[in-house]
């Protein structure tokens, strides 16, 4: 297989089947598939309604490290894994969340996998795919249009101007949004006030579209929005703009699961994708759903490393979802491990073993918090090129000394025949029947209660320190019936800590929170540790630049 | 025909054809369509590209007397007469704009025809179809994203950010965002400075996908377009950010024609939607190209009254593309040529045979204009069940008079049996060859005098008032090489005047210009009389809160 080829050159040469094909592996009808183009569809509500009776499959999550710039391929392995259940003889489906628009113009590659192992057609779904995240923008803008509308024609819901939470989005990296003052100009334009966007991933109609079971559950979620607060305090809803029907009928399609297919031609669904710090970051409900109805196994992620994503996916997702994970998987890499140890960006192409050895507690750590959700966990080494023999011994050596197992995976490189020793492996894990999955909190734990939860159990604080207007914030909403709800951690990914640089496994620190937000239509609070950026920006010399057709009319630069 | 079927029930109720049907018609091969569901299809740019050499068939314009809120069914009468040139046994398609999502939410209806002229599916059509809109709104944000980036990173181009006149588009009605104060919030956010948002459809990129030619072409004119300008006063192009390479790929799919049916299963081309104001506001130079190869009639339409909307389509869009239209048909109603007579909306119920004919005046220059472009005229009565036969007979006389023929078609109750006079009317005088089209003025003509000249034919003034700035800022452009652009007049739809209180044909009126803007990607110089609305308001209680599915989960309120 010809190597140093480009993510795009290689998803360029795929050879594709027509997406009806793919459906009709998984037994969906071609009337209940709605094309677009020839490699892409979306499921209909009918057929996913009518699948509720039938038995689940297997549900496996593909977690990492913690992210460091070396990369850890969590995509790449999840799409890696699906293809490798597929060869040997299982019948598995990946889901993985769709990629946001703006950041391609920036400085990060797709977001489909990589390599050999790659969802395709990568260029649509990395830009507008099916349209979903466009949706999502104009659901969410319609609202606030709806908002300033309401207080413009004489605002009888009393709504405090300077109380309006809902914000814009926009599916772009632009920093000159994200504070702005809005409704100058005069009498007609409005009454003017501070207001900003955020990036339509960061928006909580992407969260509930991923948490919502059907149109009607979305519809009502979608009311339950909190846009902001009257001169007395009390709460205004999406619901009493009559914001949330319309909203629905915006959403309508994009609620409907994306399918398309691997590099090897296995079937993918491509859905939803919230952001993993203000939001639980994870693929559809009604994706993973509809994928445990068609297949044996299903593969997914989450995002950003365990201690966010994992919990997220496992307090959030899986316990609001009544999902039931059967085996994670948590990805590392050697490199991403000797960051971890305290190597530098520029030395990682020097065998260091000892700092990969002390990188092995970040991943430890992973490993150990996962197993208090009751889910049994193998290692995913994703393997470079410049990996030693010794490196990854080291590596192997000090899972084994956890009870647990990691295997090399060349998928990257070879496709589903370099990763066929981790199917195995996960096969064997889902079928022993070992997993004894729990949230790490129960929902009637009091708010404060469950952040001291995490804090202490994933990770490893010593103390979370809150100030009294948080805290009082926090039992206004539990006497409002709010209590019962899990809640969603804004934290650096790059650390256990709130601390961005400080790697591997530090404990006895302390977790600051900031700010508490109620997104009480996905329903979870979310709670803000440090500076969490909503709206990125673009780097000096962006993507964008070099971006351009070829004389084919091909896209050039994407990737 | 059962009556009073709302526009919705009627499109719900269609039997559509599998769209590779409908473009098999056509000789489009299946493997040149992408399907987006099973009854809407984007036509490979490999295909348009391949018609080049075939002969065209004939172009028929369908164009309106000014509008009024009493309404003329321009859109509808285009798919009637399409319908109708079908049934007698022609191969005819029609090239119509597609809607803006934003007005759906405020007062407007649909755009998609109307009664048993229409094309469907018209709630995809009205929504967010194959997602054209969403494209360019992406493209257009992206190039706004980059000039503030730009600045950010330090300015090396050295604008001035007080004239940056590259503002932000949704395609939401939200007048909050007319004017706003961007880049708050301190240093990471960059500099502080005025802008604000139009909607989509007033987007310079609207109107330059709909004139490129290929995406060859797009990429130049989007490279073209004048972000803002130095300290120095020289102007700052998107080519200088190096975004129209990325803006190009942002709109690969949307370049592509979207072929639909009519409620009779002919082919429709629904591409692009300006404004028709400040932009030229007629579907794009692809779709009409395309049609013309396939069909042997092409039915088209253009925005507003013929004064603004014909002589735009005649003056910008043929011109620049080399179409030449054959025959042109003016719809009128007897309740908007009474409301020109003087009628009052709530009084249009009766019979007023002096009012249709004091109104008639309108549509008498309307036919004198648009024979000034040597394109044979028809007037069509789009007929409304309380028009009375003394009405109708008085609209005919006084079209009889002008030398033409007025024909009432009854296609909105009936469809194509409706309309079938009409359409063997068309035939007629396309078949005649006594179209001698040519633009109104010339290229080489200095800009004020082509200003001059649309005024005094056209609009009947006597007298165009233009500042010295402005005259300045003509003749500047000119010594840089843009005099030989057409202009595209910026003027209220409901007069020849500018005042939008002067029905019937005023006379001896003065057009005073306000300001002028260079569109030098589209190719055109926009001259701006009077106020300009680009970014809409929702009223006071929007259409959206009324929106919503019903529990079969179909669209209600939309219409």
């Amino acid at each position: 297989m010809a190597e140093y080829k480009t993510d795009i050159e290689i998803a360029r040469a795929a050879v594709k089947k027509p997406i009806y094909e793919i459906g009709d592996r998984l037994g969906i009808p071609a009337a209940q598939l709605s094309p677009y183009g020839h490699d892409k569809a979306k499921i209909s509500a009918e057929f996913t309604t009518a699948q509720a009776g039938k038995p689940d499959g297997k549900l496996i999550l593909v977690t990492a490290i913690n992210p460091t710039p070396a990369g850890e391929g969590k995509t790449t392995t999840t799409v890696g894994l699906g293809d490798g259940l597929n060869r040997i003889g299982k019948k598995a489906v990946i889901c993985v969340r769709e990629p946001s628009l703006g950041p391609c113009f920036g400085v990060k590659g797709g977001a489909a996998g990589g390599g050999y192992a790659q969802v395709v057609p990568m260029e649509d779904i990395n830009l507008h795919f099916t349209g979903d995240f466009h949706a999502i923008t104009a659901a969410h803008n319609l609202l606030s249009a709806m908002i300033d509308n309401h207080i413009y024609w004489g605002n009888a819901l009393d709504i405090d101007v300077r109380r309006v939470t809902w914000r814009r989005v926009m599916d772009m990296n632009d920093r000159a949004l994200r504070e702005i003052v809005a409704s100058l100009g005069g009498i007609s334009n409005g009454f003017p006030r501070e207001s900003g966007f955020d990036i339509t991933v960061a928006s909580e109609v992407m969260a509930i579209l991923c948490l919502a079971s059907d149109l009607q559950d979305l519809e009502e979620r979608l009311g339950n929005i909190i846009i902001g607060y009257r001169f007395d305090k009390t709460a205004v809803f999406a619901r009493d703009l009559k914001a949330d029907g319309a909203m629905a009928v915006l959403l309508k399609d994009a609620m409907q699961p994306n399918l398309v297919q691997t590099l090897e031609n296995n079937p993918a669904l491509v859905h939803g994708g919230p952001f993993a710090n203000i939001a639980h970051g994870c693929n559809s409900v009604i994706a993973t759903r509809t994928a445990l109805k068609l297949a044996d196994y299903v593969v997914t992620e989450a995002g950003f490393g365990a201690d966010l994503g994992a919990e997220k996916f496992f307090d959030i997702k899986c316990r609001k979802a009544g999902l039931k994970p059967d085996a994670a998987v948590i990805v590392a890499t050697v490199r991403a491990l000797k960051m971890n140890g305290g190597v530098g960006k520029g030395d990682l192409g020097r065998e260091d073993v000892g700092a990969v050895t002390r990188g092995c507690s970040n991943l430890g750590r992973h490993v150990a918090n996962v197993r208090k959700f009751g889910v049994p966990v193998v290692v995913a080494i994703n393997h470079f090129v410049s990996d030693t023999d010794a490196e990854v011994q080291a590596v192997k050596a000090y899972v084994a000394h956890l009870g647990a197992e990691a295997i090399v995976c060349r998928h990257w490189a070879e496709g589903s025949v370099g990763i066929e020793e981790l199917a195995w492996k996960v096969v064997e894990m889902a079928e022993s029947g070992d997993a004894r999955f729990a949230p790490i909190y129960p929902d009637a734990m009091p708010l404060i209660e469950k952040i001291e939860e995490v804090a202490a159990q994933i990770y490893h604080a010593s103390e979370v320190s809150v100030p009294k207007t948080v805290r009082d914030q926090l039992k206004v909403w539990e006497e409002q019936g709010y209590g019962h709800l899990p809640v969603c951690i804004a934290k650096t990914q790059y650390s256990f800590s709130t601390d961005p640089n400080l790697r591997g496994a530090p404990e006895g620190h302390v977790v600051s929170v900031r700010e508490v937000r109620l997104s009480a239509g996905a329903g979870f609070v979310v709670v803000i540790t440090g500076e969490i950026m909503t709206m990125p920006g673009l780097p000096k010399s962006p993507a964008a630049e070099r971006i351009h057709l070829n004389e084919e009319g091909a896209i050039e630069g994407l990737f």
